[in-house]
This record gives structure tokens, C-alpha cells and sequence, in this order.
């Protein structure tokens, strides 16, 4: 984690007060034991997954999210991560990515079976946690995100390679492979923060910041520097993901169409996306997703030290890729 | 189907009562409602695998393990049917199959990515079905089941290719990934259908039946003939899938320890297993494990049209190997 990076946390937890600390403590405990109990070869590749961190943001969303301590939190925290770890393993496999977050990816340790495999096991103990929390309502919300991140992973595989693809389909996308996660969060943590009423606009600061999210993501996929991503620039360029950056610089450079076959090519290809400017343009259109994620908490009836906190993770998300 | 599967089928209907048939045709209504409303592309995979049918074995099991009627068990038999479905489309992606029940596989329609969405969302709805009947200790049998089959996927793919699997090995392989769901069928159909007392004795039938199905599954693989089993004899020794016939067969004839490369090599391999009388010790095996699930309901408080349709499907699957 950057230097950055970790002030912003310090803040966030910070203004989230101890209890939000706690909370995330003990979903990181939780989230070890999962991987126990399911045989040993799985507790290793699960284990190993989960160790591998992350910056747990969706629990952090989803208690943030609460107003009053609830049990059932750290159960839903723990199942959205779950989820989250459940199709980055199951993406692993279909890029056959050998490395995440500068480790080896299940896929690279056990191959396609043991990753297939870890990844149902995810899934499954996701739900079954949320379970526990025997709330219909709850399981629904992880079921229509879980159901909207296939949905993406199966547009974007459709859209692989396509020069037709619109902004506003590459939109769509995000909402379905991120959004509909944070979305989901914050659902869930306003449902069992005592704050059933605020569901709506809470999920919508989200869905908007989840958005954002992944627009930046695309655009520091093109900028680099690899020492900062932990990736060679242009993984999606080279994996066919036709993200923003290339819509963009497309409109002005129609001789941008081209299939990329290497990371020599991918390279100058990111150099001649960002020559275009659509860098900034992509930069400045999800900056305005996280003025709407931040304007939909205006008014919201929550304690100040929490919007504060919300807005702190809001900046967060901008700040990890200035 | 064929004619004994048709008429045996007609038996357990008939001794199910109406309401079994009632039950599995709202199951199959169910079935084709959960593929909407998730896209068109993922209607269309998914559709197209539960269009695709099968035996629905898992929730008849389910259904005739129940006493009473209740609207759960519907919830249920889909959950277990999405399940097993979504394991087979995951399956089909790692073992690139193009062919299943001899309609085109997700995979060889829509690609890695499509059938790895198509599974995942299978995944997703079989337990937010179930959560719709806000029963924890089902959710976590259906879980535990999941659980399971992950681990026996994961253990027939670590065990690929090994010449010093056991019988042992090839037991618990088989208790995983096809008696666990089996066993959890059963088990929901006791919680749901006014037994919670008999979950116990009713899920130790289903366990010992699924062990059964899966070895004379195993039996089939080896003994075809390919036009009955929709497949090419000797797919398992393809893909370095160890079983009980070539385990028994390498016992009496060692020289039989060689990898498989092509489907002529794969045919020869399994005359010289049949030839050690491996399929017969085998399929004796399996006998002793329906025979066991059989002493399992002995004195059990079902009706006695319940028992005798649960002997029935006992018997079908020592039928549909004969």
C-alpha cells in the first residue's frame, strides 16, 4: 500500500470511529476461518486468496454504511468479500493470470481445476454466510449483484474486440462487473444498521462510486506505471477489454483500431491512447461519478463522523489513481 | 430415455402420488423462470442448460423423502437442481467439453467466459432460491453440499494422472463430489416435508446412493457402449481421471499403468480393463452400496408409498447401468 494510501485509510478509520476498526477486525478473522473446514488443499488455495488481502473495501463501504452496531454486519461484510475474491479467482482463470496483487494467482498454483474449484467454494460460503443473517431481503441483494457481475463478465467477453463498442455500453458494463457490488454493500449495511430507509440512497452513493471506481481503473491500465499496478500497461488492450480510454482516443485517432498482439505493442498503444488526451477525459468523466456518489449522501440522516467517512473512501477511490 | 428408464420413471410417479408429479412440474416451471430476467445472453446459456433436462434425480429425492407438502420444498428441488447444474457448466469449461446430453455445451457455444458466467450465475440463484425459505440450517446443508463438491473436483483434478490412487481415495472422491448433494437433497426433503427427525437417517440413504451412481457411472465410462452413454467410451482415461475399474484392473494386470493419449488407445484401454473382470467387482461394489442405502430406510417412519417409491429410484439407478 502507498504511503497515500495509508494516511487515507488512518483517515477513513479515523473518522469511522473504533467501532469501525473492530469491525473490520473481526471480518478478517472471519474471513480466515472460512478457508478452514473445506479440506486442505482448498484451505491453502482459499487461504491463500484471502491473506492475500486487498483493501476490504466493500466491508469497509458496507459498515460505514450502518448506523447502529448489528451483529449481523460482520456476516455480510464477510459475504461481499467473499464474493468479490470468488470472481477475481474465477477471472484468474479465464485470463490465465498468473499473478494478483504481486502473488501467484490460484490459477498459476493449482491450474484451471483448483482455481475453478476455490472459486465455487467463495461463492458458496458467501451466500452461506449471508444466511446466517436469516434475512430473505439480504440474500437477495448478494444474489441480484452476484447474478449482475456474470452479467458483466459475460458482456465483457462479448465485447472482446469489438471497435463498436459505445461509452454508454461500456457504462452499462461497470455497473453490472463493479457497481452492482458497492451497490450491494451499502444495501447491506444500511439494512442491518438500522437504517432500512436509507437503502436506496446509500446504494446509489455506491453504485455511482462503483462506477468511478472502475472507470479509474481502466485509465491506469493505459497509464501505468507497472511498478504502481503490479501489471505490464495495457493488460486489457492486450486481453481484448475494450474499456473508455480506447473509446475515446478512437474518436480522435480512428487508426487506433487495431488488434494488439504483444506487450511491445500494448506499451505503444498506451502511449498513443494518452496522446489523445482521452486519459483525461476518462479521468474527468468518472470524477463526475464521484460528485454524484457524494452528492447522493446530501441530507442523508446519517451521524457526520459516518458521511464524513463515506466521503473520505469517496476520495479514496480518486485519490489511489491521481 | 430409454424404455426401462421410461417405464421405471412411470413407476416411481405412480408411487410417489400425484403430488410428486405436481411438485416436479412446478419445479420445472421454476427451473425456466430463473434463466430470465438476467439478460438475454445469460438467458439464453442458461435456458439452454436446464431446457436440456436430465433426470431431475435430486429433487425427486428430495420430493419423496418429504411427508408433508409444503411450498418450501419446491425452493428446495430447484436449489439442488441449480446446483448440480452449475457444476456440470463448470466442468464443461475445464474439461473443454463440446457435447453434453448431446446438445452443444455453454462452453462450446458461448466460449470459457460465457459458461463460466452461465455457472456462476446457476451458483448464485440456487442458493437465493433456497434463501427464500428462510431456513439457516438449509441453506447451510446446501452449503456444506457445495463445499463438498468443490473439494472432490478439486481432489479428482489434483489425483489426475496418479497410478497410486486407492480405492479409499476413489470412495471419498465419490462421497464428494456426487453422494454430498445427493446426501443434502435428501436431507431437505425430511427438513421440509415434516421429518426434520429422520434428516439423519434419509441423508445417510441419499449419501450411499450417491457413492452407488457415481461408481456405476464410472462403470459406464469404460463398458458403453457409446451410443447409450452419449460419449466416446473411455473419456475418463482421457482426461486422467482415475476410477474404481482401472484402479481394480491395474491390481491384476500392471502392465495397464500407462497414460492414454487418443480416443483408438482409450477403447483398447477399456477392453483390457474389461477383460480383467474389473467391471464385474466393480459394479458388485456399487450393488453393496445401494444395498446399504436400501437397509438405511429399514423401519424408517415414511408411508409405506413413500418407501416403496424411494426403493424404486434405488433401484432405477442400479437400472440405468444394467
Amino acid at each position: 500500500m502507498s504511503n497515500t494510501a495509508q494516511a487515507q485509510l488512518g483517515a477513513v478509520l479515523a473518522a469511522g470511529g473504533p467501532e469501525l476498526g473492530e469491525l473490520l477486525e473481526r471480518t478478517e478473522e472471519r474471513l480466515a476461518r472460512v478457508a478452514e473446514g473445506h479440506g486442505e488443499r482448498l484451505a491453502h488455495h482459499a487461504g491463500g486468496t484471502l491473506a492475500a488481502g486487498g483493501k476490504r473495501l466493500r466491508p469497509m463501504l458496507l459498515f460505514l454504511c450502518a448506523s447502529e452496531l448489528d451483529e449481523r454486519l460482520v456476516a455480510a461484510g464477510v459475504a461481499v468479500e467473499l464474493l468479490h475474491m470468488a470472481t477475481l479467482v474465477h477471472d484468474d482463470v479465464l485470463d490465465a493470470a498468473e499473478l494478483r496483487r504481486g502473488r501467484a494467482t490460484v490459477f498459476a498454483e493449482g491450474g484451471r481445476g483448483a482455481a475453478a474449484a476455490t472459486g465455487d467454494l467463495l461463492f458458496s460460503r458467501a451466500f452461506a454466510e449471508l444466511a446466517a443473517t436469516e434475512s430473505e431481503e439480504a440474500v437477495r441483494a448478494l444474489s441480484a449483484a452476484s447474478s449482475a457481475l456474470a452479467r458483466g463478465e459475460l458482456m465483457q467477453r462479448a465485447d472482446a474486440w469489438d471497435g463498436e463498442v459505445t461509452p454508454e455500453r461500456y457504462l452499462e458494463r461497470c455497473r453490472l462487473k463493479t457497481a452492482s457490488l458497492f451497490e450491494a454493500s451499502c444495501r447491506l449495511g444500511a439494512l442491518f444498521g438500522g437504517r432500512p430507509e436509507l437503502a436506496d440512497r446509500l446504494g446509489s452513493f455506491g453504485e455511482r462510486l462503483g462506477v468511478a471506481f472502475q472507470m479509474l481503473d481502466d485509465v491506469l491500465d493505459v497509464s501505468g506505471p507497472p511498478e504502481r499496478t503490479g501489471k505490464p500497461r495495457g493488460a486489457d488492450l492486450l486481453d481484448g477489454t475494450v474499456t473508455l480510454p480506447l473509446i475515446l482516443a478512437r474518436e480522435r485517432d480512428p487508426s487506433l483500431a487495431v488488434p494488439v498482439r504483444c506487450a511491445e505493442e500494448a506499451a505503444a498503444v498506451c502511449d498513443r491512447i494518452a496522446a489523445t488526451g482521452a486519459l483525461e477525459d476518462a479521468r474527468e468523466r468518472a470524477l463526475g461519478y464521484v460528485g454524484e456518489a457524494k452528492r447522493a449522501l446530501d441530507g442523508v440522516a446519517l451521524s457526520d463522523q459516518r458521511a464524513r467517512a463515506l466521503q473520505l473512501v469517496a476520495d479514496g477511490v480518486v485519490e489511489r489513481y491521481a
